[in-house]
């Protein structure tokens, strides 16, 4: 059990005077539970006092006895002849966890408006309307507070046990990296290198330290028209045949047992230009100055400005078009702390953000580099140290 | 533009005297303009009459000139330095689109509790608190109602453009099933079918008759422990190899431009048991007889019964848990038709729905084939038929 992680949730629900929180999504059941639902029909009690219920579908019985910290579990009949309708379920699971426990404030997962995918990525399930209703069933709609900011703010500082799990996806996310860095060559399609590096990761990352289940999510732009907007949240990744001196953009997340990591790689297929070669070295030599700057006490203002400054005196300071970082880890991107111009936020121990600097010059195309770092007291680690060259 | 689909959605709107809709989710944005969000930041307007208003971020200009049916297009700035808030400027957008036209009546997403994902997988973004906040804003608390019911009864028939959709991403789905079954041996992983069947269909599928955008999701159980809960929505692939005699149960999703396919394959890794070759003939069977049940004025329960008697009669009734199958397309699982028992639905021309019988066997393990049809005015057109035999 990550107690360090109980504790500190439970001292923000005395803050926010929050009984209980009620979640659904994957993300936020995993990190008060340590268990993390394959298709998002699970919910979790987790109230300020006392133990956690789990209400599951009876088809993760058991992957939930193997993961979940403790408490109780509810299970229901799921997507089989003789189940009802799972909602009322629910609701009568609900009641029991609830009953008599005399709870007057209750949070729930209101303002989440980018999720992380349960196992099951191709469908998402997402509290709407009626998970609303049944909550407001069992609890009355003025027991009802929205626990988004609480939920966010404390997903901010990773324990030492979620940082661990950080290592593992950031390590498995090199096989990936290394994968793309051996394939890039004149003639390659984007198609092609998303594919290997995704068959790369699933390989050779699943039973890594222990991870069970891996995925990959990568997208390449190749070519200056499609990496000149890699800047873009999301490539297409095409049938291009990569030509000589062109340039490929990884954009890579992993996901294992629902830990997130995000990177980023450029390579030349064939030889590099002098201006693509000058661009690297300066977006190389700009990530460096930014991971330099972090530590516990800094502010994100400083750490953006360290990787700005090397780019500006560089001369691309308006080809560099997005913020340096974000957060990272029970999900693709976290909005706590954002790596931008003139923040003031300050970094603590803990935080789990990516350093990603980027380059993008009409007719060259897009250079970015982008790697997870942990904000440590004396400054940061890269998680999943790789290199990954140019050429 | 699909004409067939903006007269119904028009002629239910009518009906259900909704003035505009308000999507947020892209299969919903996609059924209603043609265009797939890439990230999921795009809204659409789309008014009982008059033209719609695509809202969408400024990265995926190119996307939606190339894809959207027509209409007004409104970019904001997103992702990059001096970008706002999107949802200021999305609420903007909607004032702009919305001013002047005197909607009494305006539907929004609401009971969307399971959602297709938008291209970008690892992050769905959903309409939530702060988008109904939004929606609250600009039309009023008394306009909104939920059409979550008219968008999904829409979606139960398709178009003949969209039934040509899922032929193609049906068609691509064969690649993987083709993978597999040539995969299938005595050593090899579940986790290694999944990865090569993923690659496959990212290699092969993309560029299939047009398709741009195609990813596949592929589970695979092996042996007995694994494949008796293979009825399981989603599975968990495994490193343990495959031992002579073993079963192999491969449940695949793709996506292709947002359209849907569904489908599943068994192997026996080397030479099957009387047993697994009896009972994989009797699932063949009364796929094959649910299939030639399915025509336009047929009832669901009809269709189930027909796959269920060969089962029962086979003496395996309690070992298929579950119904005959769901309707699909612009999602993984669609609500309307499920083919179960009793059902009195009546299925009409351009439904689109899997035909699964499964039987899983305590120490043989699980059985299940999968395929979608397409309802027609005199039978079921099966859709990327595939035949995928035991052994």
């Amino acid at each position: 059990m990550d107690t360090e992680r109980i504790r500190r949730v439970r001292e923000a629900m005395q803050s926010a005077v929050a009984d209980a929180l009620i979640c659904r999504l994957p993300e936020n059941v995993l990190m008060l539970s340590g268990y993390w639902p394959l298709v998002g029909w699970s919910f979790l009690v987790f109230p300020k006092d006392g133990e956690p219920t789990c209400i599951i579908p009876h088809t993760e019985e058991q992957e939930t006895r193997e993961e979940l910290w403790g408490g109780e579990c509810i299970s229901f009949l799921f997507g089989v002849l003789g189940a009802g309708n799972p909602y009322e379920d629910i609701a009568i699971a609900l009641r029991a966890a609830s009953v008599g426990r005399g709870w007057r404030r209750v949070g729930y997962e209101g303002s989440f408006e980018s999720v992380a995918p349960p196992w099951n990525a191709a469908e998402p399930a997402i509290p709407a309307d009626i998970t609303r209703g049944i909550l407001r069933e069992a609890f009355g709609d003025q027991a009802l507070v929205d626990a988004t900011e609480l939920l966010t703010s404390q997903r901010a500082c990773k324990t030492a046990a979620e940082a661990n799990k950080l290592r593992i996806v950031n390590e498995i996310s090199t096989f990936g990296l290394r994968a793309f860095s051996e394939m890039v060559a004149v003639g390659v399609t984007g198609v092609e290198l998303v594919a290997a590096v995704e068959y790369t990761i699933m390989t050779q990352g699943t039973g890594y330290k222990g991870a069970k289940r891996v995925r990959a999510f990568a997208q390449v732009a190749t070519g200056p028209a499609e990496t000149v907007v890699g800047f873009r949240p999301m490539e297409i990744s095409t049938l291009r045949k990569m030509q000589p001196g062109d340039l490929a953009l990884l954009e890579l997340g992993v996901v294992a047992d629902g830990f997130w990591s995000d990177r980023t790689r450029v390579r030349v297929a064939g030889k590099p230009t002098p201006q693509q070669t000058a661009v690297f070295e300066v977006v190389k030599a700009a990530q460096a100055a930014a991971v330099r700057k972090v530590r516990a006490g800094a502010t994100a203002g400083e750490v953006d400005e360290a990787a700005r400054a090397l780019i500006r005196d560089a001369g691309y300071e308006k080809e560099f078009v997005h913020v340096t970082g974000h957060g990272v880890g029970l999900r693709y991107h976290e909005p706590i702390p954002i790596i931008c111009p003139g923040s003031e936020l300050i970094l603590e121990q803990g935080m789990v953000h990516s350093v990603e600097p980027g380059v993008y010059i009409a007719g060259m195309g897009g250079i970015r580099l982008e790697d997870d770092i942990l904000v440590t007291q004396t400054g940061a680690e890269v998680l999943g140290a790789f290199s990954g060259d140019l050429a």
